[in-house]
């Protein structure tokens, strides 16, 4: 079988220059590129999967799978993946999956089909197998998939353990982490589950008992997820601080305060987590803990951009995070 | 001038045959579509508008341009506009105009190159010439651009008349209208401009006087927007009513209500507009004026579709508003 060498020298052209017109990179005269293709044909060549991605023309389109971008840190995280792939010529193609494996599966082999340079993996419920083969570039957000496979996340371990020392040193005796079902034990590979993990850690060094609540999974029944927390703390009247697993479910948490006439602080302290507008807008407004959304999506799509034009990248690309102290605390 | 049919004589086809590799449609052997398109180049066969519009490769790419997905209102119709999008095969290609006029402009030059195969307007700041030359099915959300543009809407004036309605019915003598300068007087063309006209006939009608609150029109200064308010309150401190322009806004008014210890809805009663996520998180939950969002974005998706296809559409779809009461009225 003929290789990229005989290609060239039938050709009469270096081994450079075949690769750059596979790589469609640098300027190469319309002449040259055609002889390439047209020795390319005769001698049926063919390009490894490598090559044969490169071969492709370019769409400059980044496909976006997340979970739902009605998700206020999805719209605030894909605002600014739109920004800095505008910046760099590339667009963004939107997919909402719900955290759907068959949506997802369609999504993915939509993608391919409409020849996306890159994809951005926000949701990632599938089985690591799915995402080998796609021979995409690929960027994981909050998720490790696999060690070839860049992934962008904050520093979570981090952020449940200052989220829960706050809570301490304001005077906290019973504080509880409330989560929704994506985040909790049965989704490992989420590296959002470390916030609980940093939480327990940090309760058990101060030789308190961590204490957790799960909520539905489901992301838009306020009510159900209200009548769940009011029953928690109708039943554990002694709880008085809560780190929540994001600033939305922290909403959650002060409104049942609110129904159940709890005082926030005096009586029970909240922590919320992302840092998104909504921790802004409420009142009291949420202390949180504030992952840096602008500067994570900056590095996706620099993430993406690199691997597009066959630079090497860093695998794991860890966020700080900080606290932000406001009024629930 | 040839013809098509001076077209498929020449190439020794059948006119439908010819028409159909023109509109890209049934299976056509590559060899019968080079030919076509050889024959074409030869004769100088010149497509007349729609010809030239069949001819192009469908993209299945809606391009869609919004202010912000960072704001909640545009977050969620564009969740939905991808929900069924996506139902319908096409794809959602989403641009963030921030309402900049140079930023738009290149966004539709950008769609046009990329093909797309209709663009979704939510962002219309330009003057009404630049969409009237863009050779590509529009669908225009909230402002109308042209008798030939379909719109979507809902029914802004009915929408600020219940606003008002529930307030003067709960007691309030002095209701206020706090609104973004987007919403305002100077952009007349934005239907939600109607939702003040509505508040002013039916405070007028009950022999008050109509009141007002412009913000900054920039989106995220929650600081000083809340500044704005605060500083409105201690000067009117008769106000007992506020009419927001958006949920969001009335968020704002809430957490200003919170520190003058302002208590909701006894000494004032507040009533939102959209009924996105926020209304339902906050505390205490908010009363809307509810817009349809997932029947907005149904109706936006088929009236691309349809153009698309070549079918008549609505030019005005306006969508009927509700009021939702909750805690703050």
């Amino acid at each position: 079988m003929p290789n990229l060498k005989d290609v060239a020298k039938k050709a009469g052209l270096s081994i450079n220059t075949v690769s750059r017109v596979l790589n469609n990179r640098g300027y190469i005269s319309e002449k040259t590129r055609e002889k390439v293709y047209r020795v390319m044909k005769e001698m049926n060549y063919q390009p490894n999967e490598m090559a044969r991605a490169l071969f492709r023309k370019r769409s400059n389109m980044i496909g976006l799978i997340i979970p739902t971008i009605s998700h206020p840190f999805f719209a605030e995280l894909t605002y600014y993946l739109e920004y800095y792939a505008d910046h760099k010529g590339y667009k963004l193609l939107l997919c909402n999956s719900n955290r759907n494996v068959s949506k997802e599966v369609e999504y993915i082999e939509m993608l391919k089909k409409n020849q996306v340079d890159a994809i951005i993996m926000g949701s990632a419920v599938l089985d690591v197998q799915h995402y080998l083969h796609l021979d995409l570039p690929i960027v994981s957000f909050d998720r490790v998939i696999s060690e070839d496979i860049p992934v962008v996340t904050s520093n979570n371990l981090e952020g449940g353990k200052l989220a829960a020392r706050l809570l301490i040193n304001k005077g906290c005796l019973h504080p509880v982490f409330i989560f929704r079902g994506i985040d909790g034990p049965q989704h490992r590979s989420m590296l959002a589950g470390q916030r609980r993990q940093g939480y327990e850690a940090e309760v058990e060094s101060a030789g308190m008992e961590p204490l957790q609540l799960q909520l539905d999974a489901e992301g838009s029944k306020h009510i159900e997820n209200n009548a769940a927390i009011i029953a928690y703390f109708q039943e554990h009247p002694e709880i008085d601080g809560v780190f929540a697993s994001s600033d939305v479910i922290a909403a959650e948490v002060i409104h049942a305060c609110y129904l159940l006439k709890k005082d926030i602080p005096s009586e029970i302290k909240i922590v919320g987590y992302d840092d998104v507008q909504i921790a802004s807008l409420i009142s009291p407004r949420l202390s949180t803990v504030r992952q840096p959304i602008q500067e994570m999506s900056d590095s996706i799509i620099q993430l993406v951009v690199k691997q597009i034009e066959g630079k090497e990248v860093s695998m794991v690309n860890t966020f700080p995070v900080t606290l932000v102290e406001r009024g629930t605390t």
